[in-house]
């Protein structure tokens, strides 16, 4: 298997630039610093916590090297990012596969790779991490409302505190670790509040699994941590002090061992997307602006402007006004805010670059792989 | 250029599969011949009218190869989709360049690369061709309210009719040649009659505009062409009739040239998405197919349930029952049909084949370039 860096060249080939400097637009300016700060900052404010980097959120070789060379572990969710993690010097025992569905022969590629923890949320899950994975833990994953995030929660995932009891029981008798319980809040969670009730609800099944002569260890909080995207969300230790108290509250003496997955937590702020105005155009009474990037080229969060990235334009200043933001391809759903309008120094003229700051989680890796002829947001490293 | 098979295996790398017969699951069935069957279609209804394939609903070379060698011409919106045409065996007149905001750059490289055709819709973007491309002929795209579409239009793209004059006036003034009008009705778009009050608004730009001393001899109807999704459509002999009898009805003896630029309704048929199921599971009252393939590898269309394909499971027959159809990465928005149930016979299960039909445009090219270390979506020419 090539590494990712040679599979991103491969992919995104040469490109043409309108920005100054000779560097290209659009990228992904990506300060691998940052996230290990980041990293290091929820390690403060969640002592004793495993920190379990979503590799989702973004790939890179270079993020991935460094978060394992200071400690962290890692959240996959399929055998390329278990391989990722491997080939950036983590080992397979740090590793929680978080893929509550999963292909038969994906379990098999990572109990072959040295994973021993999965997490499951049904029988027929359970079932089969026992036959292709005999002898793992498992963590069975609770659903939750999602309320308080940005990103939505389907119900894709998750079951009842009675269903995952059972869930857990079965995997006793079938021979794997009933290790604990898993849940998410859903991502850029603004609300500490939200980890309580899944706390409470874990506290349950924890108990359950006690009186039935189980022994539950470990409790997956899941993400949610947030960026700085437009918006107020609460201090990072307000975070760490929530849950604490919420552990100590539900689960007494009984306190699991516990681990998180943070991905847009630890590198979101790490990353700048630097685009560059194609055109600013007026069309009846609005202002539009496009630019080079888009919602096929990295900004796939902005659909239903669920995510709004703080925006700033350093060759353009003085006074503002509102304009709709589009991308580059000839799609008319390549436009990421328009129900609720960006507001852009009304000098904004093409060439200009504007930054989506806090960018660095979901974009890269939410390229298409070219579509209109456009390619791939590709990373610098700054 | 490289065969496609090298190609597939340069974007994807090797996979491992679930999917009986040794092929490989999520896979893209791209029938070549029945495109260009499509294409066929298309001149006998639209007689006259020059076929411009629009590139972007899927680039396979050897599609645009079969397709350039049967005479189609090409509809392109970036730089990247010039080259594949023109490695293709296009020539580059044969090109309509109709992304109407274009980055500067691009503009250059299309003319350097001797496209001569350009859509504009707004000032500034004719004084951009005219410095860029300058002496090239450009259409003035109109707005129109993409109503009776499956894939929502927005106000990205096209100006009033007063505005379309204006631009053309322009244009001339700048020593570009105003050639005409384009518009696009929507992709998938179920209802003939919507290219009525386009046609007419047209045939008002063209007159004031021969009023005024021009003569724009090119009328651009866009795409729309429906493939065979779920619902009816009319037959395609039912859109070639209504454009000509409104093009009659509107330009009585002045009939400009036409042309058309059909993505889906040349490649839409031709392709089956084949996907293994990774789960059936039972959560609550509702049923849950899990899919190796999801909107994060090729199947973004069905966001907002907007294009529901027609779905066939060749190794499960017998009663159906609604389910909700998810993807296989672990993020909560990779649902493709959920509101909306689909209706899937009760004895699918784990490793089941399910096809998802008429699915050869907009697949491939949505992918992304392996979000949450899924691979992108495979070709296999069949």
């Amino acid at each position: 298997m090539t590494s990712t860096l040679e599979q991103r060249r491969t992919v995104t080939g040469p490109k043409t630039s309108d920005a100054p400097g000779g560097l290209v637009t659009p990228r992904l300016e990506l300060d691998v610093a940052r996230a290990v700060e980041s990293y290091d900052a929820l390690t403060q404010v969640l002592p004793g916590t495993g920190i379990h980097y979503a590799v989702k959120a973004n790939p890179h070789p270079v993020l991935l090297r460094a978060l394992a060379a200071t400690g962290s572990r890692f959240d996959v969710a399929s055998p390329a990012e278990t391989e990722a993690c491997l080939a950036a010097g983590a080992v397979a025992t740090d590793l929680v596969y978080s893929n509550p569905v999963k292909r038969r022969s994906d379990v098999a590629a990572a109990a072959a790779a040295g994973v021993g923890l999965f997490v499951v949320d049904s029988p027929e899950e359970t079932r089969k991490v026992a036959e292709t994975a005999p002898g793992s833990a498992v963590l069975c994953r609770l659903v939750t409302s999602g309320e308080g995030s940005d990103w939505p929660l389907s119900r894709k995932y998750g079951c009842s505190t009675d269903q995952g009891v059972a869930v857990l029981r079965d995997a006793a008798r079938l021979g794997l670790e009933p290790a604990g319980v898993a849940f998410h809040v859903g991502s850029q969670q603004r609300d500490p509040l939200a980890w309580r009730a899944p706390i409470e609800a874990s506290a349950r099944v924890f108990s359950a699994l006690r009186d039935q002569g189980l022994h539950p260890r470990l409790l997956d909080l899941g993400g949610g941590f947030p960026a700085r995207h437009e918006g107020a969300a609460p201090a990072l230790h307000r975070y760490g002090a929530a849950i604490e108290s919420f552990l100590t509250r539900s689960f007494g003496g009984y306190r699991p061992e516990t681990l998180v997955e943070p991905g847009r937590g630890v590198v979101g702020d790490a990353g700048t997307v630097v685009a560059s105005v194609v055109a600013v155009l007026q069309r009846g009474d609005v202002r539009w602006v496009y630019l080079d990037c888009g919602v096929f080229t990295g900004l796939v969060e902005t659909l239903e402007e669920a995510i709004r990235y703080r925006l700033s334009t350093p060759g353009a200043t003085g006074r503002t006004g509102p304009c709709v933001l589009a991308g580059p391809t000839c799609d008319s759903a390549d436009v990421m805010y328009q129900h609720t309008p960006v507001h852009l120094p009304l000098a904004l003229a093409e060439g200009d670059e504007l930054r989506l700051e806090s960018a660095g989680a979901y974009t890269t890796c939410y390229s298409t792989v070219g579509f209109n002829g456009f390619d791939p947001l590709p990373t610098v490293l700054v």
